[in-house]
């Protein structure tokens, strides 16, 4: 397949394209900490959308832990729009902003299957510098406050996200 | 990476797995018809859940035309829920029913970005009969009822579906 040019509009996401790995930890409400190993992809097609691909197993014995999907979409003055769709039954909207190297993303609106598990809100704190991309992500289930859940320092692996 | 074992909860969904290729045709409205190339993997990790990506390309000159990724979860009974996101700005559950081959499914609830295409209902019916996948959409837009917008015929081209 043959590399397509970057939509312009791509502009303020760019800096997201390609691969990334790294490792992180994590912990929800009173359950063990846990710590993961991370992929994560960037890639486009040369629309004016990302398509976004993560996943994480367990550091200790590479069991799947999370995984989500979805399409980040420039709007101009640096908004950014996130469709999610995530393995546990729910699907969002995020909604947010990037300045630079700096993303902050969360849910507007969220909808679930019958059986999902009931996250109510999740924000994301992302900060990329060079090849070195932070995030952290707060979450929210059944209403309350959004808390601290995951961390993570990703490192860029492959630097061009063309196709799918 | 070892090929996990499929989780037991998704032998309904297991005539899923693996790598389609085909090609497919529809129309929107007073738009002109168009014909395009499709490739859509179905993927596990080990968990009872389908990890689901998709694209297509027109047929005449191989532009990038639609894109959607989400997962896809079997519920006893018969059930089939679906997590999906959209580049178009909006992410949807669906849900619906699985029996031998044949798959029914609609759009239970939408979310749209601000600057979302105005998708209300998707409705999906898709016949797997071994190795071939036929499956025709319809589609609202502002709350209208769904009205006939693709049709295709997949072949599988690669079985095994372990991993991303």
């Amino acid at each position: 397949m043959t590399a397509p040019a970057l939509h312009p509009d791509l502009a303020t996401l760019a800096l997201l394209l390609g691969e990334w790995r790294g490792e992180g930890r994590g912990q929800w409400g009173e359950g063990a900490p846990f710590a993961y190993r991370e992929e994560v992809a960037f890639r486009h097609s040369g629309k004016p959308v990302l398509a976004y691909t993560q996943r994480t197993v367990a550091l200790d014995d590479g069991r799947p832990l999370h995984a989500e999907m979805g399409y980040w979409r420039p709007v101009p003055g640096g908004a950014v729009e996130v469709t999610m769709a995530h393995p546990t039954g729910f699907a969002e909207i995020e909604l947010g902003t990037v300045e630079g190297g700096r993303l902050r993303l969360a849910t507007a609106a969220v909808e679930r299957t019958p059986t999902a598990k009931t996250v109510t809100r999740l924000e994301r704190d992302i900060d990329v510098d060079g090849d070195t991309l932070h995030y952290v992500v707060r979450m929210a289930t059944g209403g309350g406050a959004a808390v601290w859940h995951l961390e993570a320092t990703l490192h860029r692996t492959q630097a061009t996200g063309d196709g799918r």
